[in-house]
């Protein structure tokens, strides 16, 4: 099968890892060019040739050509819902007055639990179908609505058949975070809870090849930089990769314990220290930001230009979940990274793209689009590439491409 | 033809005008519920009734069921994009030098002068069908970008085929706003092109039925108060309704004015001063708010919390524009009012339905889901109407109906 993009504008970063500091504001512009795309992946890119042969033939002229967004922040398995608790905090109640009510993560893992995998995959389904009308073709799923034994290995397993599904839309990579919060109503004390995770949780993901990483909530009162380090060398001890939740509440030095563990990436961010950000540039951790999860909860933004000024490599996620940001919205993500966080668009798509693609290590696979690389490809309606964040809150996709497919078409 | 919609979990604000203050909190919340549409109105809503026929049955189970939205402030016919000064603002250039290198609002005069009334009018029912596709059922529409005689009147002539067209999915208000700034490049004093615009151009769009309202952009640098009066009161006189563009830059008393002359609503109000809210809250006039517009600028939103407890009548709407605010999007708005401007969910629903239909004058005939209405339905696949912001900058509309046919489904 082989499908040309012929009058391709074509913007994308290039290379096969992350792009740190001031390179992530340079894009390879190619107007008026093809692509060829064999068996899924990319043939050729260059002048528009004669005399070429395909099974299909697209046209984009007047349009703008992107590699495919890659979302590698998302808790896309998950059960219920938390409305009313978003109307409790718009209201100005307390997070801990939401707890006591029933509200907070206890009530997704109440309902997580409860839901069959079945369930769970079609609902994941779901929001995979809109992440793809949005121009995603990769996104990173967590566990961590379980928190127990059964129910991380059942969301696991949803999110191996979603990633081994042949007619999947969007490629998804799974990461185990067991280590998300402390299971509740349970009488374990956290050391209890690091070693069940530790013997017996990560050997079990390892065996099955559940998840490509381990992640932790490394949070005050959550888990402790000690704790979270505990879990994620012996992660790393079975081969798997590592990831942080950290510095989101307050600054506990996750940063510093990423780049410590040489974490794939670490999330969130919002609090990083000047100690932080300087060991991440040094570091081969890639920083990924999620600006919707700041915006729902009023919180400020996660030092974007600062730590790119300082060569940090920024990845740019949605965070989709069920409480603190309930939101997939890729148009949103840009619109905040431009006007809010001052990021240009240029750095933005770099973020979303090949920084995306090296927090979820497939910076060889996908992320720009180079001969070689998956034929994952964005086509946007559009005559620049400022209509990202421009056309604010809008999706201006109107062509999805994944492994060589159309798998949204507008 | 009998449509009917079953299992209907209804939230609708009730009545004929806007509602003001405290009231714009409390929805008439029917569960379980029946809507029979017969020949595009609304025939019947209460409870579910057996052995009744339709041509056509909606089983709304699971989902809520709001009246259509109205966005009652857009400028949807123009010429042109502006991404470009999109970047150079993001850069921080001031609003002078962007007018230097051609950027502003005479950039969209001159596509608009350029483009024909074939071009203005594809690309407007491209935003027509995204604005339907978030539930929007009726949109208020602005000329402005012709400043000159011939082309205010292409695009009102637009705007008219529009309304007219008999496979519209959303209904179209028209409003002339011919003054939105000076013509560029012109000579002619304020007072002559006042005197242009009621002497030349308000007797023929009256003539030729082709505005419901005049509007002005009231603004220091723009037009003052006094050159607002004259130009609304000779559109009042030929009996034409009044909007203004009021407050938005800085507090030049527009919404008194507004308040004066009875406006249908004054709209922006970022800066409205106390005795503005005072007078709007003790007028018939609505007061709308532009969330959008405050969003993408970086600007601090309209006081709306501080309105409604003053009793005002708000609307919300998009202000979809190529140049300040290049967005439609009906979830951002929710979630701006809910999370930025202190809204609950129920007083943003009211300000974008019965409020929004007061704005353009149809309270009598739309915004609420009332036997007699125009059946201008919202579908949503949520459990609650939260779900509008908490699902954050995503649609959750899964169906739209305009005038009992569906125009838009998921």
């Amino acid at each position: 099968m082989r499908t040309r993009i012929i009058n391709a504008n074509i913007y994308t970063p290039k290379g096969d890892k992350a792009v740190k500091g001031e390179a992530m504001a340079t894009l390879e512009h190619l107007p008026n060019s093809e692509i060829m795309i064999q068996d899924g992946k990319i043939a050729y890119v260059g002048p528009i040739r004669d005399d070429v042969e395909a099974d299909e033939v697209i046209d984009a002229e007047n349009q703008v050509v992107l590699p495919g967004f890659i979302d590698s922040h998302t808790h896309l398995v998950f059960g219920g819902y938390r409305p009313e608790e978003f109307s409790w905090r718009l209201r100005g109640d307390t997070y801990m007055s939401i707890m006591e009510r029933g509200g907070g993560i206890a009530c997704t893992v109440e309902a997580t639990r409860k839901a069959t995998a079945e369930e769970l995959k079609k609902k994941a389904e779901k929001y995979l179908d809109r992440m793809s009308e949005m121009g995603v073709t990769t996104v990173e799923a967590k566990s961590g609505y379980g928190l127990d034994r059964d129910t991380e290995l059942k969301q696991l397993e949803v999110i191996k058949q979603l990633a081994e599904d042949p007619e999947r839309k969007v490629d998804v990579v799974a990461t185990y975070l067991g280590g998300h919060a402390m299971p509740p109503k349970s009488d374990m004390t956290h050391q209890e809870y690091i070693d069940m995770m530790v013997k017996e949780m990560l050997p079990l993901v390892k065996e099955r090849g559940l998840a490509k990483y381990c992640d932790v909530f490394c949070e005050k009162g959550v888990f402790s930089i000690e704790e979270s380090r505990e879990l994620l060398q012996a992660a790393k001890d079975l081969g798997m990769g590592v990831k942080l939740h950290a510095d989101e509440i307050v600054c506990t030095h996750g940063a510093e314990l990423a780049a410590e563990l040489g974490a794939q990436s670490a999330d969130h961010l919002l609090h990083i220290c000047d100690e932080g950000v300087k060991e991440l540039a040094e570091s081969d951790t890639v920083a990924t930001l999620l600006p919707l999860t700041a915006f729902t909860l009023r919180e400020e933004f996660a030092p974007a230009r600062k730590m790119i000024d300082q060569d940090c490599a920024l990845a740019l996620a949605t965070d989709l979940n069920p409480g603190s940001c309930f939101s997939g919205s890729i148009p949103l993500t840009f619109a905040l990274a431009c006007i809010y966080m001052k990021m240009s668009v240029e750095e933005a798509i770099t973020a979303l793209t090949l920084n995306g693609a090296a927090a979820v290590g497939l910076a060889a696979e996908k992320g720009s689009i180079e001969v070689g690389k998956d034929a994952d490809i964005v086509i946007l309606e559009a005559e620049h590439p400022s209509f990202l964040p421009y056309y604010t809150g809008m999706n201006a996709v109107c062509r999805t491409i994944a492994r060589g497919k159309t798998v949204f078409e507008r």
